[in-house]
């Protein structure tokens, strides 16, 4: 057990519990508190906020983390959030970490991020929760840098006398090293894109298939988007909301009588 | 080809493309526009926002909508989206409709559900889009009353000199006659959520696996919100964006100096 008053780290990922950036986030918090990795056991990039019920799932415990207790699932990463909370920790974590993510989740990647999902669902719960990822999708990308980084949020966040339950936060790094850092910036969601393409190909058996592709368009000139602040080697923090209603909007309607 | 000045109507769904909700749906609106159906092969409920980025899709053409021409796919709803876009319509259309679910997607499930994130997917690219769902989850769950309700909503949105382009609501329709439904009410998304629980049982070779299961509990007293709206009776409408900021939160973080 962990000693009184060692906050209990819920850390997760949508890379698998095998890959580096989820390696280097427990490296970079492990004497922060008491650390508990549930992940997924195979990559779960793009899942959004998918969960798993049309499926049982598996929970087995693992021995890669010297010194850490570490499961893996079958699952989604928002899957592996609530299994941690109902069947390994059998209470809220103090905060949940999520990544760090191989890849970027600026702008509107927050929407089809399994690493920013699952920090959503542990703040839907009530847990302060932060996800990290940086702008390198290599296996072999350095992460040291971004350990640094991670480890300076976190005690700072958890350093405050009240951490607000629902606290989300999407932090992207910039791929540079660590002197060319030049500092923490909180940053609106940039409004951008992905143009699609699909590659067509025919299978052996003469019949077409789609892999999907894109192209990442920034359409957001604002200096405060996190594209904007990355761009300019800030680390770029985005306070992230899961109500999504346009009120703006809505006081249109309501003023309307569209649908009367 | 649809005459001109003839809106092109995209329908998908999260139920897959033989669900009676989907029929529902284009039989309400056929002939506001020429319809295309592009929608999931097998059930999809509970995706979110996920993506096929580690396997090909497919995409075969369907029979199965008198005068209607529809397709089926192997992937996501939000896949459908772009697929149609890209590879059937070759263009975007005027309006998007996801749906008619079986069940309920007001409150914390837009973050769930395939519907609304179909839907959600076409609003990012800039189709105007709507969702609809059933407060009843059963196959043989009456969708008459729903019908005139999407008409009378996908006509008024329709008949607009001109539409937002990013225009995305979540409509919920209480599962009763339609002359107990009291009228369209403009909602907020209400805060509630699923205390989750696990079913755990033993495979026959003695090993665990767990059924996610929950109990959805409502902590939102607001007459204003969604769940609000659909208990008296309501038919709900929440207007929902994508842009996920916590802007409150932000203007807290830049004052505060956490991170310097």
């Amino acid at each position: 057990m962990a000693p009184k008053n060692q906050p209990i780290i819920l850390i997760t990922n949508d890379d698998d519990i095998t890959s580096p950036g989820i390696r280097s986030l427990v490296e970079a918090v492990k004497d922060l508190g008491k650390v508990v990795v549930v992940a997924p056991d195979k990559p779960q990039s793009g899942m959004g906020h998918a969960i798993t019920i049309g499926s049982p799932l598996r929970l087995n415990k693992m021995n890669i983390f010297a010194e850490v207790e570490a499961w893996q699932t079958s699952g989604t990463p928002v899957d592996c959030v609530k299994l941690a909370v109902d069947k390994i920790l059998h209470r809220k974590p103090d905060i949940c970490l999520s990544g760090i993510n191989h890849g970027a989740n600026h702008s509107i990647n927050v929407i089809y991020s399994g690493t920013m999902s699952a920090a959503m669902e542990a703040s839907i719960e009530g847990i302060p929760s932060i996800g990290f990822s940086l702008l390198d999708y290599r296996y072999e990308a350095d992460f040291e840098p971004s350990k640094l980084i991670v480890r300076k949020i976190v005690s700072s966040i958890l350093a405050q006398k009240k951490i607000d339950k629902h606290l989300l936060l999407n932090v992207n790094i910039p791929a540079v090293p660590s002197k060319e850092i030049k500092g923490i910036k909180i940053c609106k969601q940039a409004y951008a894109k992905y143009e699609e393409d699909f590659d067509e190909r025919l299978d052996p058996h003469g019949k077409k298939y789609y892999w999907l592709t894109g192209e990442f368009k920034n359409f957001d000139k604002a200096r405060d988007s996190d594209v904007y602040a990355l761009q300019h080697n800030y680390v770029s923090v985005v306070p992230v909301q899961f109500d999504l209603t346009n009120y703006t909007l809505k006081k249109q309607l309501e003023k309307s009588n569209l649908f009367k």
